[in-house]
């Protein structure tokens, strides 16, 4: 009696589920935090111990290439057919900081299983995901008497994301010919819930600007002058109350020029899955929703560009009062962007804004920080179904479509490579990123495993036929 | 031959000048710094040698008062006439902190004539215009032959004006009966310029408070809720950018109730004055003049109530970005007060108007400090036509009319005691107040002096005559 696919996928998983966690926990008890130079030597161990899993593995190619920080992994296994897509896998071996102190229940860097759950730094975000890429190739290919994978698989596993990818756009950039990609794929977000599996379609962008407004050349005393001059604080004050119209849109002529709208599809499919507001309140420590007009929460904060003040100062902020009309001012504005939104044109539309903005008698100078594009994979991309449909098989159940509200390096990967981005992740908003506590549901993640051994099939056949 | 009243205070003072220069020289010398430590001996001792001076000049009633911080100086000396109205002369014997190196040509505690000026720290503020009137009185008794003022004339002479008073307003309550007075006569102010001799009429009063906006728990990531939950930021930023209406005016509901406006009369005074707005924006160091419509600078600055921000933040201000919603936010507002307005009802009217802008889902409090009254003298009250009187007998010429724009703790003895304000200053803005360099000009002093000299008897008679 032959085997369906699916099952000889689950019986290779099965099999070799026990060795996959045990070397999972080796890697985990490298404590590979890229933001405390100290850990330098880990985050180098990190990496050197990844490429020798994956040569292990059956990559026939793997390389650990150095930055000016801290060292990523490359890996590729060419498909047997010349003319198969080539995936590209995105992840990253470093980690945030933990200390047990901070609250844990064990050490952070000792992997414990507990109620089918690992707990340690990095099982959710990003080793855990990244690492069940490998189990995933070796069931791919045994499920499918194959040899090499289906599609020509790349792997580019960073070492500095928690650090905020400082060298990651130069890297890519000086090896987009190795990198060069169909696709990519991220495994580094998360689904709905464990009962909602759910894939990502997109990423909002995001530009970032200071705005530094000068009054007098020095604190002046608001008895002799108040009332009399412009104050750089009220001027700094206007700007920010100036951001938003009275239906929360953004007031920045120009904005939302080229923005693509949701389609009545992707609204159907936001409003199918199960949100509580309450619930996600919580989450945001916050008291209120409150946002653009005419749309949802879950909306809001995935599927539309917003503008946010995330620092403002001027003047005296110490105790007590002190009576001036204070020299400056600054603002710290950040744009979330969307597809059809081109950071180029938001921060001439930025500058113009608060050009007029600015009143007389005030000087002001705003400092734009390199931007991050949006990305968007509409929902009848080729890929896209083929990622869906992977974890729909793994998961036994439709799948349904998020978007992740912040912004990635992955843009950068889908800028330089010109190739749409795709998200296949199994973590669960109960993982604890960045927290004490970090874990990762283990049924989830061999989920995750299965969905990448079905993964490269699926794309390969379904990518030819659209093309 | 007998001497015309004038020529023999002038007389007087000419004989006494030299004398009168050595003792203030004296009293310069002692750097009662009252904010700093370290100088308390020396205030403390600022306070003895004025009180043996003021002794010595002839009061038969002279103490020392001491206050949890450092010691004022009250005098007595009654008028013959047991019916002639009480002067209380307000001023301080402490001065800004000095040192060389802040740029003085000559030891700010060792003072220095030069071209006619008398360079010291103190010398105009207040030192120098406490002491003129020890002089006006002798030679207002010399040229009258009385053996004592025609007024009842009291001095205090605090000691903590420069580290904001903070034991005044309890000192004058606990003395209000030795400090009753139908008149308050402050020499601790200026007047326009050396060839526009001034009287000010009032000093604008001083709300100030502390407004804290509370958002999420606890900073959240502006990728995950940007967009969809309220910002305190903004919340800080949209109360600020409400305080003005388009015409600049100040748009709390109530602010303006109560308003003394200025008369058609005092409007024409001020336009009197030669005010260069160019030349008063490089005093204000600012770029643009910007205020209440309908108003000149001066009226702004000295005859309306305003609301300044004087500081603001929240969230990141550190160099780079940090892409969050900030947990918090504050403004420190204050607000200059002119007479009629109550700081109870502007408490009352702010708290109000917070409580109506302040959005859903973020808490906030408001903390107000001990707030400063205004005073405001009209222009046909006697006491204040006295003093213009005197000032013109002095320097031969008719005096115009100022304000403050600041507050001070001469609207405490107003308040307490139930008594008019009067401002008699003969320092100009050249003089270099808190600032290296401090002079004063010799002939204003005797000015200062001599219509210390005229005041007294010219208050008892039309006093009188008004009452
Ligand atoms: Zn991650
Ligand atoms: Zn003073």
């Amino acid at each position: 009696m032959s085997q369906t696919p699916d099952s000889a996928v689950r019986t290779y998983i099965e099999q070799h589920c026990s060795a996959f966690l045990d070397d999972l926990a080796e890697w985990l008890r490298i404590p590979s935090v890229s933001a405390q130079p100290d850990h330098a030597p880990d985050v180098q161990r990190s990496a050197d111990w990844l490429a020798a899993k994956l040569l292990e593995t059956g990559f026939p190619t793997v390389e650990v290439w150095p930055t000016p920080g801290a060292p990523a992994v490359f890996a590729h296994w060419p498909a047997e057919d010349p003319h198969a897509p080539t995936v590209l896998v995105y992840g990253h071996h470093d980690v945030q900081p933990a200390a047990r102190e901070d609250g844990w229940d064990s050490e952070p860097f000792a992997p414990e299983v507990r109620d089918g759950r690992l707990y340690a730094r990095g099982a959710a975000d990003d080793k855990g995901q990244v690492f069940f890429h490998t189990l995933g190739v070796r069931a791919h290919l045994a499920a499918t008497g194959r040899t090499a994978p289906a599609v020509h698989l790349k792997l580019l596993i960073e070492g500095e994301e928690e650090s905020g990818s400082p060298h990651f756009r130069a890297l890519v950039e000086s090896r987009a010919d190795r990198l060069a990609a169909d696709a990519v794929v991220v495994s580094d977000t998360g689904m709905w819930s464990e009962d909602t599996p759910t894939v990502c379609t997109g990423m909002r962008g995001l530009a970032e600007c200071e705005i530094r407004l000068y009054g007098p050349d020095q604190d002046i005393h608001s008895g002799s002058f108040g009332g009399a001059v412009p104050n750089p604080a009220t001027a700094a004050a206007r700007l920010v109350a100036a951001l938003h119209d009275e239906h929360a849109r953004v007031a920045v002529p120009g904005f939302y020029d080229g923005v693509v709208e949701l389609t009545d599809r992707e609204r159907e499919l936001f409003a199918e899955l199960p949100f509580d507001e309450a619930r996600w309140l919580r989450t945001a420590k916050s008291y209120a929703a409150h946002g653009e007009a005419g749309h949802t929460t879950l909306e809001r904060v995935w599927a539309r560009p917003t503008a946010e003040v995330n620092g403002i100062g001027g003047g005296y902020q110490g105790p007590g009062s002190k009576t001036i009309i204070p020299a400056s001012a600054m603002v710290k504005l950040s744009f979330r962007l969307v597809a059809g939104q081109d950071p180029d044109h938001i921060e001439k539309a930025v500058r113009a804004w608060v050009d007029e903005q600015v009143p007389d008698g005030i000087r002001h100078e705003t400092v734009f920080a390199a931007a991050t594009r949006p990305c968007l994979t509409p929902l009848d991309h080729p890929a896209l179904r083929s990622v869906a449909r992977a974890m729909g098989r793994a998961f036994g159940t439709p799948v349904l479509f998020t978007r992740e509200g912040g912004s990635g390096p992955a843009a950068d990967l889908q800028e330089v490579l010109g190739a749409p981005v795709l998200f296949l992740g199994i973590s669960v908003p109960s993982d604890g990123w960045h927290a004490p506590n970090e874990k990762v549901e283990l049924d989830l993640l061999f989920k995750g495993v299965e969905t990448s051994a079905y993964l490269w099939g699926d794309l390969a056949e379904h990518w030819r036929e659209a093309s």
